[in-house]
């Protein structure tokens, strides 16, 4: 499928510039997409192995905490990570909870094992701007439905959990990117997938160019170059910052949790860099997983032998973290379609905008 | 009802020695009761109003964190509650979660609003043991029958989330206890319940007396004075502390989010005075709110004026804390009935065992 | 004296645009300038009073914790600051602290107690690249210098705490900026003092100009152009980020500590707008203090009347924090004169490359 | 030397049961016992080699953060222990932390590198109650000699750091104890030393005595029997508990941060055991390390292998670390003389107050 640049990059990218370069990371969306109802629900599968039976080291950081992600008290305890990574608007986190469960419950039932205790992790951000949140459409088959489809060369923007998400007042969702990193000479890939939902469009900062200069490039908010929906937008000055973003980071670079938190607690220095302001409105949450180390549940060994990173060559994930934020935020602007949503709520394409004001060709790869 | 005495306290109880000693606050339960099936839901619901339009300072402390319970990254960022605390087993949280958001959208409806975010509480403990979890028996009806029987003379013992639960193997579930404590000559309130269903037997230290030495009391473990059951648990000294315990303080008393959270903490102190070890694999977390500086979700002015306590202060609310969270599991252990769960598996009632061991009528106020 | 200016703000500055706006903040330099030692004591008295018997709302944020501030434990306990704020070098901190009991020993000995318990906070930054620092130069003197020379009129650049530290590889040290809002009405003042000692050159990013566009600019790491020493800055790609900087957050505003941290958080918004990568061996820590609601410490009450913000109200905070704190991270570049230090190692001032960049007189008020 | 005993435990103790019979380990004191300073210095050298280019991992748990250990930041961000662990009165912290960067600059040079950075743990209890601690009589030599004079038969009680701590109303300082666990068929040792200076005489609960039945017993606080000072202190039943405690866990198990973290957590339980109630005027701290995994300062490889243990290994390992903390304030207790202090202030020993209750010869081993 086609991708979009952002530009360049102090490291090279994977593949498929996806989380997905991290070997045997998938993701899979389910959308729904009704004239009230723009919403979905995407699951990232951390591993090919049933992750309950064989745990991933895994570390939260909570940039902003007015959000509703389940998993994370029993992450920041142990550790680890035991169960698919499932995204979807904000009123749906239980049900989909649920489905996660019973997803577990099935899959150990094939592994020969009965399920006592099971950790879901659900992030959401908040999509009732453009879909009609109240109604709660996601039932149980949508979860089953994303994890089916789940594969590493997915879709990013307006899909699956980001169908109705906003990000810097434009259209946002899905996005994701990816790092190569050389380490005692062997490669290793970071990714990021972020369900971006956050932003003001007058404090958007891509590569230094700000939004609030539009004006000033002769796109004055008089709706002839923007668009109506885009010259309200710009017009509304007190327009509050409610939105929220999650972030995944995956890493096949043998971490301690400890540096995993690290890690994720670096997501902010991208979002930063584009312009997010860290609202109050905002769950801001990134969740991080190694898939080295993994494991067994049944592991009957006292002591493990593990890899960990020698903490002095931390920078450089540090970096490549903050970038592949930044442009995984970027993607999934890039990547969304308008979206006229519930109540006749609009939200434009940044590509669209762009296509205004860039040399035509200039935006995409 | 009847209720149980365990010894003297430094602080006068409340008129019902409940959680619901706290003006405001009720508790209601949903048992179900099959052969194979003893598990249930307590609500706590944590004052007249609807809390998500008269939100309660809150604040939560983890003491170990091997658990599912949802709702506590919000409360930490924002140190309020907007929801009823529920109570359930491991695998229905996500159930109970939905439950909850359609409880709220449908009070906020009453309430003339939409809702588009919300933030439900849902504590839970792993009954596996008594109760066949696997099959999560729990649907919406009985989330919704839990919320419309609370009443402040609710019971305790094996009863609602607590129905299936064992504590100190022994049978636990539900229990509370309140302490009063006056403040610049004005009466004020705490109270703790719990869903005990933690500790190890051995390690059980009532006021003094600990259960190791139950032998040298002259009751063998050879079944003829405990019982089978009993004595295959006292026999087993390779058993593991798998449980956990839900830790709800409700007081009137008006603090800030750091000083609940301060108070929170010192539920550890109650439950290590019981025997409890802090065990690996239990989700041992405290979840307090005050009732006092209510606020409003649309309150217009930009500045508050609350009240909170002097810092100084907080000794005495700190040892009322410590000491009824111990008595609350007391309680928990003294209202429950032998149950008899799927698999023929049998936890004892400890009312039952002191039955055997002290002079009649000593156990019981 | 002579400021500087950094662009367009969406919020007011206050008269002086530091963080003595805030009603009784003074900051007292000692700088040390030899040879081979640049380094020094800065010293933040948060209020008019004597802070050990007037106590402050207080809370701190660590961005990231490779570094050795003290006090950071109790603050977090207690929400409350007893202690002026010293800055210094890494292998000073010990000295300085014990410099602040010796402080706090007279203060209380004028106010009649006797002093049992003390909690100084220090705050610290390497200077090693421009300082002798093993030589450990800083002497009790100095931090009582620091203290009777507090005014709300001080400098900014290469003077006291800040005489010898480096940020993005410039001559860094002492900023500040503040910025008003009206909350009920009423004004109020935020304000920020930074000791900069953190970032890479090539990461700068003042307001939409990075430093690797330089280059482009036709300013070639010739030697020509930039000088030796900045030639060789550019040069060296493989400059590792080692630097660390200390936000102090000031306002009259009333916040809960909980509040003030969620302020301070967004510090590291400015920051990574600057560039900041966050780098592993920085010591990256925020520490706010509100004026409103002093507690003394000999209050007799249980019960104390505050004020706090209405929580919906802290976006503008956090913009303000942002902005400020990018401002005042620019403001100790500008402020700097270069410095050559010991070894002969030399950071260049910011201004004077400006100088050769940009038309003359844009870059000063 | 002589050593107490507390009865029987889970586990097999160590030959010195003692912090330092995990290998490596010493602990020296500097004791200063004047007419009105009682107080001193200890220091824990957690292996023979300069642990700041041997670093060990390391973990902190705050039971209680009213106190002014430093340190506390680095070793929570990078999960290392650079610098032995000095304990001191709450007003020379500063002193000591100084004393310990001389000390580090020292055995640098010895090693051939210049010092730069470093992190120096000092942990303190305040002894104001027998020393005059506002005259801070100690001095960088003292830290000196309490370095040099580090063994592994350390003694306990009224000594160094501990020399005028108070425990429970009763003379506390320096207790330790030590347990044996095997993993893989390997033997481990885990020890823990504290500095005990909290908690209230009627709370003491001693393996199920409590002393708030030493009237029961025919001890009635007239003086006959405990002595007046004991009578007095068993009379001011509003004596506040202003103490603290430092607890400092060590062993060879291969542990990563977390599980340390985890480990130093259940201090708080052998803490709650005795009768601690976690006050709100107290320090409680737990520093834990292992001397597993040592990491060179200069270790050129990307990669490091690691052991780890099993997480479901823990819970031994908290049974060890609860009991061993237990018994260590014990030891503290039955350790120490009675000490007149400054002001006539008097704190009766717990050995004297068991040999007037207990037939003689059955406190001791």
């Amino acid at each position: 499928m086609q991708h979009y640049s952002w530009g360049t990059s102090e490291f090279d990218r994977g593949p498929l510039n996806r989380i997905s370069d991290v070997d045997g990371v998938t993701v899979g969306h389910c959308t729904i997409d009704t004239t009230s109802h723009k919403t979905g629900v995407t699951v990232i599968m951390p591993s090919r192995n049933f992750i309950f039976t064989n745990k991933l080291t895994a570390a939260v950081h909570v940039l902003n905490g007015f959000g509703k992600t389940t998993g994370l008290v029993q992450i920041d305890e142990l550790g680890n990570l035991e169960s698919p990574i499932a995204l979807t608007n904000t009123l749906n986190v239980g049900l989909v909870h649920d489905a996660l469960v019973d997803y577990a419950i099935g899959e150990s039932g094939k592994a020969g094992i009965r399920l006592h205790s099971f950790n879901p992790v659900v992030g959401e951000c908040n999509d009732a701007y453009l879909n009609d949140i109240q109604e709660r459409i996601i039932k149980r088959d949508h979860v089953f439905s994303a994890i089916s489809s789940a594969s590493a060369d997915f879709a990013e923007g307006d899909v699956g959990a980001g169908k109705g998400m906003s990000c810097h007042q434009l259209k946002g969702g899905i996005g994701s990117a990816s790092r190569r990193l050389e380490l005692d000479g062997q490669p290793f890939t970071l990714g990021v997938l972020v369900l971006s939902n956050h932003g003001l469009l007058r404090d958007l900062r891509v590569r230094g160019l700000e939004m609030r200069d539009l004006g000033a490039r002769g796109l004055e908010p008089d709706g002839q170059c923007l668009g109506p929906a885009l010259a309200d937008t710009l017009a509304d000055v007190n327009a509050a910052d409610r939105g929220s973003i999650i972030m995944v980071v995956a890493t096949d670079i043998p971490l301690s949790d400890r540096q995993l938190r690290r890690v994720c607690r670096r997501t902010g220095v991208g979002l930063a860099r584009l312009g997010s302001g860290m609202a109050h409105g905002s769950g801001e949450i990134a969740i991080g997983f190694s898939t080295a180390n993994p494991a067994r549940f049944d592991d009957q060994q006292d002591l493990r032998t593990i890899q960990i990173l020698n903490e002095d060559r931390l920078d450089r994930l540090f970096r490549a973290t903050a970038e592949a934020t930044e442009e995984a935020v970027v993607n999934s602007l890039l990547a969304a379609n308008r979206v006229v949503g519930h109540n006749g709520h609009v939200r434009e394409s940044l590509t669209d905008l762009l296509g205004m004001m860039l040399p035509s060709g200039s935006q995409r790869s």
